[in-house]
C-alpha cells in the first residue's frame, strides 16, 4: 500500500497544515519518504470530536463485540506482511528478527485483551442485595461495575514501534475498556504508524464501528500533542517515553479546568543488586546475562539495567573485570534516532566527567557517525547517596556499577533510591535470607521485583506490573502492560434500585454473561 | 475524660504553637472549652516522620492483625459513651439521635473493613505460573498483589463529625490498606476529634502498634493542612469537604516534586429527574421523599438533592405547588457553623437575585440569628443550560427546580451537566423505557444512579460508589465509601521468580490465607 503522510481522522484523511517532516533512516541519517504533515489544532479538535461522538456508540458495545474488534486488528496487522517489518526497521534501525518478535507481542497483546473481554469478569461486578426489612431503614439494592472514561489520548514510544506504539498496550487497553483512542504518532517512525493505523481503521470498518473510534495525528513539534492533552473532551492520557515528555503532559493535564488522569511511563534505571554468595558462585552467568540485558536493542529498553550494585570484595573485583571486558567487547549499534544517540552520548560524557565516576568500558569520542558503543561506568555507593543524580537514567547501552563498602551501605543506598519500574536481586538462598531487609526496602521502590533474572523482557500477562512510584511513572497505582492496564481507563458506577431491564447485563440477577461477581461480599459465578 | 486541646502526635501530646482557637456552639455562637492549639509546621513534620517510621512495621502486619486494630477502634469508640454524642452535638448542633446513627455507621464501617481484611481476597492476588519450556524464551513466574502506599493525610468533613471524620471512611480504609494516618482535625468539632483520636490511640496501644501509626493535628488556618499535603513523606491524601478546599489540596499535591494522589470528595448538586408518568402517579410520595431528602440534617449532606428537573405540564405545576408548601412548612434548623450558615445565605441570595430564578419557598432575610429556613427556587432548563453556574452547589436545605419544556430539553440539560456524586430518576416502567437515553447520558455524569429513591443515605457496602467525575471528586476512579475505598491507598507490585519463602503469604503456592486468586487468568480459591 502507498503511504499518504496525512492524519487519519476517523475514516478520513486530512492534510490541513503546512508543517511537514519525514522519517529519518538512523543508519545513514537520510530522509525517508513520504513527507508527513503535522496536524493542525483544528485537525486535533476534529479527531477528538469524532472520538466523543463515537464514544456514544462504542461504550455501549458488548465485551464480545469489542473482542472481535481487537482480534480483527491483530489479523489486519499480520495482513500488512513483511512491509511492516521492513518499514519499521528502516525507520528505527531495529533488526527484522526483533521486529518480528515485537509484532508477535503486539498481536498476542491484542489477543490477551480480547480473551479478557470474552471472559468478561474484568468489569468488577458487585451486587449488594436489598434488605427491605432492615430497620430503622430498608437497605436498597446496589450494584456496581466499571464503565469507560471516554476518549483517550495515547502517545507511543520510540523504542517499541509496534508493541508500545499505534496498536500497543495503551491503545489496546483503552479500546478494550470501551474508550475511543486518538493516537499521537511518534515522529521517529511515522510510516510504521500509518501502516498500523490503517490496519486498525480497516478492522474498525469491518466491525462496522462508528467513525472516530480511532484516529491518528502526526506531529514533530509538541503542539499537536499538547492540543490533544488539553482538549476538554479528552478524558485520560496514556504515554510511554522520556521523563521530560511525560512530566510536561502530566503538568498540562492536572492544570486543565477539569483535570484528567495521566498514565506516563517514563522509564527508570532498574537497579540490579548482586549479593555476595551469588557473586562468588555465579559470576560468569551473571556477567553474560547482564551484558545481554544492558545491550539488548542497543540498550533502548525502559527496563534496561542502568545501575549494578555490589559489595566491595575480591569477588566483586573479579566480577567487574569480567563484566568490563564483556561490555567492552559487545558490538556497537545504531540507536533509534540521532536525538536519542546524542542524548546518550551527552549523558555518558556528563557522567564520566564527574570526579566520582570512572569509565570502565567504552571509549569517548565515538568513532562512528551513527553507531554507539556500550559503556560500563563505576562510582561508589557513598557518592551515589550524596548525589542521587548519578543514578538518573542514561537511555542507551550503558550501566553504572555502584560499589558499596558494606551491607549497611547497600541498605542505605536502597533507602535513598527513587521510584523505579523494576529492581533485580541476584542471590543464593543464604543471601536472600540474610538480605530480607533489602528486599523489603526495594519492594517499596518499584513496580516489579525480580530474583535471579534480568529486568528486560516484560511479560504481557495478568500479573504484570509495568509501572512504579514516581518518577518511573506518574501513577504508581497502574500498569501499562498486562490485563490490569484496562483499569486505567474505567471508573466504577453504582446502580441503586434499578429494575432488571435497566441493568447492564453484567449486573442482572441471572448473570447472563456468566462472569465472576461479588454478591453480598462473596465471589460467585 | 478531660480534653487537652493538644496535638496527638503518635502516643504523645504536643503543644508547641501559640495560635489557639475553640469550638463554637452553633446554637448560640458561644465559645466552647477547651482551648485548642494549632499545630506548628514542626509538629506536622514530627507526626509525618513518626508515620513514616511506623509504616516500616505497620505495612508488614498481617491482615488479621490490622482487622483486630480496626475492631478495637470500634470498641474504644463505643467505650467513650454518651459524652461523645453530647460533645459532637454541642459542637455541630446535630441532634443526638442522628449522632447515635452516625456512631453506628462509623462502628459498622470499621467492622466492614475488619471483615474485608479477615476474608483477605481484597489484595488482588494474581499468579501467572512459569513456563520453563516456552520458546523462544522461558516464561518466568510472575505474581502480583497490592501493597500499601505509605503515610496518608486525611482531612475530615464538618458535616459528619463521626462517620467522615477522625475514624471515618478515609482513615479506616487507609489503616486497612496498611497506611499510617496523620489526621487533620476539623476545627468545627475539635473536641469530638480529640475524643475519637484518643480512642484510636488507645486501640493502637492495646494492639501494640508502633508509635505514629496514627496522629492528629489541629488547625483553624490552612497552614497545618498544607504542611501535611506538601510533606515529602506523605504518599496520598483523603479529603471530604468543599470544592475550594479540595481543589486547593489537589493543586498543591500535583505541584509537589513528587506528585501524590488526592482523593477529594467535594460534593455536588445530585440532580433529580422526575419523569412524566411518575409525576402524575406518585406526586405526593415524591414530594414527601424529596422534602425529607432536601432538609435532612439541615441539608448538610454531600448527596443533598440540589436540583429537581421536571417537564412542563399541569402535573408538573401541581407537583411544584405541593413541593413548595412542603418545603415552606419544613422546620428551620441550626447549621454546623456560622461560616456554613453565612455561605448558605449568601448562596441563596446570590441565586435569587438572578433574573432567571424565582424563589418559590423560603424568605429572605432570615429572622433568626442562628437558624436557617429551607428554600425552593426555580429556573428554566434553558437558563440552566446557558448558565451552568445556576446549578452549582448551595450547601444547605435548598433545591432548585429546573423546568424543561420538552423531553429534548431534558436530554440537553442532562448533556450539559458536570460531574456529580449521584443522580436520581423517578419514573414508571413506561417512563424509564422511554427515557433510556436520559439514563445513558446520566450514567456518564455520576458515581451513582438511583431509581425511584433519594440520594441522601449512602450505604457503606461493597458495591457503593461515593465518588464521581470532577468536580464531584478529584478522582472519578475511586470511592470514599464502601470497601473499594481501600484501593485508593495501595498499588500493585509484581514479584518475578521469587522462591516460596520470600513470597508474601497471599502469593505462596499453598494459598495459606485461603483467599480468592487469579491463577493463569482464572479465579480460584
Amino acid at each position: 500500500m502507498s503511504l499518504t503522510g496525512q492524519q487519519l481522522i476517523g475514516y478520513e484523511y486530512s492534510q490541513q497544515g503546512k508543517q511537514t517532516f519525514t522519517g529519518i533512516n538512523p543508519r545513514n541519517n537520510e530522509a525517508l519518504s513520504p513527507i508527513f504533515h503535522e496536524a493542525t489544532k483544528n485537525e486535533v479538535d476534529l479527531a477528538v470530536h469524532k472520538a466523543h461522538e463515537a464514544f456514544k456508540i462504542y461504550r455501549r458495545l458488548s465485551d464480545k463485540q469489542k473482542a472481535q474488534f481487537l482480534e480483527k486488528i491483530a489479523e489486519e496487522i499480520v495482513e500488512i506482511g513483511d512491509v511492516l517489518l521492513d518499514t519499521a526497521s528502516l525507520e528505527t534501525a531495529l533488526p527484522i528478527a526483533r521486529l518480528q518478535g515485537e509484532r508477535g507481542r503486539t498481536v498476542g497483546q491484542l489477543q490477551l485483551f480480547a480473551n479478557l473481554l470474552k471472559e468478561g469478569s474484568w468489569v468488577n461486578a458487585r451486587i449488594d442485595l436489598a434488605q427491605p426489612d432492615r430497620t430503622p431503614l430498608p437497605k436498597p439494592d446496589i450494584r456496581q461495575m466499571e464503565v469507560p472514561l471516554g476518549p483517550v489520548a495515547v502517545f507511543g514510544a520510540s523504542n517499541f514501534p509496534l508493541a508500545f506504539s499505534v496498536a500497543g498496550g495503551d491503545t489496546v487497553s483503552a479500546l478494550a475498556a470501551g474508550c475511543p483512542v486518538v493516537f499521537k504518532a511518534h515522529p521517529a517512525h511515522p510510516a510504521t504508524c500509518e501502516l498500523v493505523a490503517t490496519a486498525i481503521l480497516k478492522a474498525a470498518k469491518a466491525c462496522q464501528l462508528p467513525d472516530g473510534v480511532f484516529s491518528m495525528v502526526h506531529g514533530l513539534t509538541h503542539e499537536p500533542g499538547m492540543a490533544l492533552v488539553t482538549h476538554p473532551l479528552i478524558q485520560a492520557v496514556g504515554f510511554t517515553g522520556s521523563f521530560r515528555g511525560g512530566k510536561a503532559i502530566y503538568d498540562a493535564a492536572v492544570r486543565r479546568n477539569i483535570p484528567i488522569p495521566v498514565y506516563a511511563e517514563m522509564g527508570s534505571t532498574n537497579p540490579v543488586f548482586i549479593l555476595p554468595e551469588a557473586l562468588a558462585q555465579k559470576k560468569q552467568n551473571i556477567v553474560s546475562g547482564l551484558t545481554g540485558s544492558i545491550t539488548l536493542g542497543v540498550g533502548q529498553f525502559c527496563t534496561n539495567p542502568g545501575v549494578i550494585v555490589t559489595e566491595s570484595s575480591s569477588e566483586s573485583e573479579a566480577f567487574i573485570e569480567l563484566l568490563t571486558s564483556s561490555v567492552e567487547s559487545s558490538p556497537s549499534g545504531v540507536m533509534l534516532t540521532a536525538v536519542i544517540k546524542n542524548t546518550y552520548q551527552k549523558g555518558i560524557e556528563h557522567l564520566s566527567m564527574n570526579p566520582d565516576v570512572n569509565v570502565l568500558a567504552g571509549s569517548l569520542p565515538h568513532t562512528s557517525d551513527t553507531e554507539v558503543s556500550s559503556y560500563l561506568l563505576e562510582t561508589t555507593a557513598q557518592a551515589a547517596i550524596e548525589n542521587p543524580a548519578l543514578l538518573e537514567e542514561v537511555f542507551g547501552p550503558s550501566s553504572l556499577h555502584v560499589q558499596a563498602q558494606s551491607k549497611e551501605e547497600v541498605l542505605k543506598l536502597a533507602e535513598s533510591l527513587q521510584g523505579h519500574l523494576t529492581t533485580t536481586i541476584h542471590g543464593t538462598e543464604n543471601d536472600l535470607r540474610e538480605y530480607a531487609e533489602l528486599i523489603d526496602i526495594l519492594t517499596q521502590k518499584v513496580g516489579r521485583l525480580i530474583i535471579n533474572g534480568y529486568p528486560t523482557g516484560v511479560e504481557v500477562t495478568h500479573a504484570m506490573t509495568h509501572g512504579g512510584p514516581f518518577p518511573a511513572t506518574t501513577d504508581s497505582r497502574s500498569t501499562s502492560v498486562g490485563t490490569n492496564a484496562i483499569y486505567r481507563f474505567v471508573r466504577p458506577v453504582s446502580f441503586q434500585d434499578l429494575p432488571q431491564f435497566l441493568l447492564p447485563e453484567a449486573l442482572q440477577d441471572k448473570n447472563p454473561l456468566d462472569i465472576w461477581r461479588m454478591v453480598n461480599g462473596e465471589y460467585k459465578k
